[in-house]
C-alpha cells in the first residue's frame, strides 16, 4: 500500500507552549535591561558637589525604572493569563506575537529618555508623550491579538461565554484609549499624562477576572 | 442539566513553578550584567601611564563585582530553598515577589557606583551608604514575602514545625537589622558599614538549616 | 563474567533538545539586547534643538531595531521548524551550530552601525554593506549546517522526501545568493541593498512550507 | 506513634540539574554579552578617514569577540560532559560552581580590553596578559572542583575507570598549566601568550573523550 504522509500545516508553526517560554525569556531580559539605563553619576561636572546630591538628583530615574519595570511584569503576569485563553496558534498569531515582543523589548529605550529628561523644563514635555507613546505600543500590540486571536473564537477555548470574551475586548480597547490619553494629555500637561499612565498601570495591579465559562456545554 | 463552570480563582494567579522559573532568569541575567558596569579604562586622560597600572586601580570594581555576584547567587540558592516552603502563591504574594526582583535587578546600580567612588575620598562614603542600602533592599522585601506567607501558615507548608517558622523569621528580620546597621555605620566609617555587609554575605555562604517538620501530623 | 561498558560516543555529544533549549536563550538575548544601542540623544551638542527633533532624528536606529528584530525573530521560528528535521547531532555539527549562534549574537554590532551612520551621507554605504554582510553571515552558517546535516540523509530524518531536501537546499542557497547579491549591490547603491536584504527578511515572514514525506515507508 | 521527620539535608542543597539549568542561563547570557563590548566607531575624532577604515581598524575586537564566544561555547558543552559525570552537589561543590560562574560572567572584561588595546604598542602585552589570565581562572574554578569531586569518588558515578578519572585530572591539571605558561610567556611575548591560549582553545574543539567505565561491578 503506498501513502504519502503530510505533515500538519500546524506542525510547521510554534505552539503556545513554545511561544510562552520564548516570550518569558524576553520579558525576564528586557525588564533587568531597564538598569542598564541608570549610569553611576559623574562628578568631574562639577553640577552636583557631592554624590549624594548627585545620587538624589537622578530620582526620575528611579521613578521610571520602577514604573517600567511594574509594567513590563504585569505584561508578563497577564501574559500567562491570556495563555490560558488561548488555545491554538496560527502564522499571523505568532507575528502579532513576535510584534508585541518587539514592543515590550523597545521600552528601556523610552525609560532611559524619561529618567534623563523629567528634569528639563524644556525637553520633559516631549520625553512623557515618548515614553507614553512608548507604553502605548504593547497595548495596540496586545489589543490586535486579542481581537485577532478572538474573533469567532477563532483561537480561544470554545467555552469561554461571550459575555467574558466581550469583557477582555472591552477591557484592552479602553486600556488603548486610555494610553491614547495619556500621549494626547502630555501634550497640554506632562504631569497629567504621566498620572494617567501611571494609574492604568497600577490599576492593573488588580487581580485580573478569573475566566467564565458558558452554563452550557458547546454542542 | 445546566452548569456554570467558573474557574478556580487560583487559576488566574502564578503557580510557584512558573515564578521560579521567571526568578531564576532575572537572577541569571542581572548576575551576568554586573561585568557590563566595569568598562575597560581609558589611557588618553593620562591619569594612569600604564594599562597595568589603569587595571589595578580599579580593584574597587573587582571587589565589588565578586560581592555582588556572591550576594546575588545566594539569593538564588536561598529562593530555591524558600520555595520547597512556599506551597501556595496568591495576588498579594505574587506581587510581593515582583517587588523583591525589582530590589535584584536594581542592584547591578550600587554595584557601579561602589565600584566607581570608593577610591574618591570625599564620595567614598556615600557611595558605600547607597550600596549597603541596596542590600538592605532585597532583604525587606524578602522578609515582607516571608511574614506575608508565614501568617498563620498562610501559603507555607502547613507541617512544619512552629519553632523551624520562628527560627526563620527571626532569621530573616535579624538580617535586616544588620543590613540596616551596616547602612548607618557606613554614615560613620565607610569601611565599618561595608564589613559588615559583607560579613553578612559571607555568613549566608554556611549552608541553609533544613527544614524541621511537627512532630505529629497536622489533624 | 568481565564486561567493560563503554558510554556511546553519542553521550559525550549535545542532543538537539539541548542545542535548542540554548540556542533559544541566545535568540532571545540577542533580539532584546538590540535596543540597548539605541541611547537617549544628547541635547546638550546643541544639533537638535528640541528632545522631539532629537528622537525623530535617529529614526534609523528605529528601522534597523525593527528589521534587525524581525530577521532574528524570523531564524528563532526557522530553528524550530528546521529541528524538527535534524534528528541527530555529531560534533561538527554542533560547532557549526555554534558558528552560526555567534554569527546571530554578532547581529547587534552591525545593527548599531547602520542606525549611527545612515544619515551620514560619506559613511551611509560603507554601514548599509557592513549590515548587508552582517545578514549574510548567519545565512551562510545556516546554509553550511542544513548542507552538512542533509547531506545524504546523514543527520536528518530518514523518512523526508527527496524532493522536500533539495526543495530546502534550493532555498537556503538562493537566501546566501541574495544576501550576497545585496552586499555587492549597496556598493553601487545602498538603498539598493537595503532594499533587497529587507524584501528577503519579510519574505521570510510567509509561513514555512511544511515537511513532505517519501511514499513509501524506508526500507 | 509520635515520629519526627527530618528533611534530608541534601534537600536543603541544590540537584545538579537545577546548576546546570542555570548555569546555561549564564553561558548564554554572558556569550551574547560579549558583542556589547564592540561600539559603533567614532568618525568626529579624525582618526579614520572613512567608516570601512574604522569598521576594519577596529578587527583586534572582532578576534577576541570570536576567541571568547568560543572558549565559552566550550565550557558550555564541556559542562553538560562533566555533569553526566557528577552525580550529587553537595554546599562546597555549589559553592566552587559559584566561583567558576563568576570566572565565566567576569570574561566579558579581559575581552574588551584585548580589543581595545591590542593595537596599542605599549599597553597590548599588558592586555594579553590580563586577557590569558581572564582565561587562566574559570579553568582553575573547573579543575578546583573536579578535584573536589573527584576526590575518593566524593561526587562522581562510581563505576568510572580509575583510569578514566586519573585522565580527566591529568588533562584538567595541564589545561592550567598551559594558560599559566600563557600568561607567563605574554610577559615575554604578547604574540606567543596569546597563541598558546587559542591554541588550547582550538584544541578543545575536538571531542572529549567518552567515559569509561569500570570491568567489573562495583562491590
Amino acid at each position: 500500500m503506498r501513502f504519502t504522509r503530510t505533515a500538519d500545516p500546524q506542525d510547521s508553526e510554534l505552539t503556545t507552549q513554545r511561544l510562552e517560554a520564548f516570550s518569558d525569556g524576553v520579558f525576564a531580559i528586557a525588564i533587568t535591561l531597564l538598569i542598564l539605563d541608570i549610569r553611576p553619576p559623574d562628578l568631574a561636572d562639577g553640577v552636583h558637589k557631592t554624590l549624594a546630591a548627585a545620587l538624589l538628583a537622578i530620582w526620575p530615574s528611579y521613578v521610571a525604572y520602577v514604573l517600567s519595570f511594574v509594567v513590563i511584569g504585569i505584561y508578563w503576569v497577564n501574559h500567562h493569563y491570556i495563555f490560558k485563553i488561548y488555545q491554538h496558534t496560527d502564522h499571523l498569531f505568532n507575528l502579532l506575537n513576535v510584534f508585541f515582543l518587539l514592543c515590550i523589548s523597545f521600552l528601556p529605550f523610552p525609560t532611559a529618555v524619561l529618567g534623563k529628561y523629567t528634569l528639563d523644563a524644556t525637553a520633559c514635555q516631549a520625553a512623557v508623550t515618548f515614553y507614553t507613546f512608548g507604553l502605548l505600543l504593547p497595548a495596540v500590540a496586545w489589543f490586535l491579538t486579542w481581537l485577532y486571536a478572538s474573533h469567532h473564537y477563532r483561537l480561544i477555548d470554545r467555552r469561554l461565554a461571550p459575555e467574558f470574551v466581550r469583557h477582555l475586548t472591552w477591557q484592552y480597547g479602553l486600556s488603548n484609549v486610555l494610553y491614547l490619553t495619556a500621549v494626547i494629555a502630555s501634550w497640554i500637561n506632562p504631569v497629567a499624562g504621566l498620572v494617567i499612565a501611571a494609574g492604568l498601570a497600577f490599576l492593573y495591579l488588580l487581580p485580573s477576572k478569573p475566566p467564565a465559562y458558558r452554563d452550557q456545554p458547546v454542542p
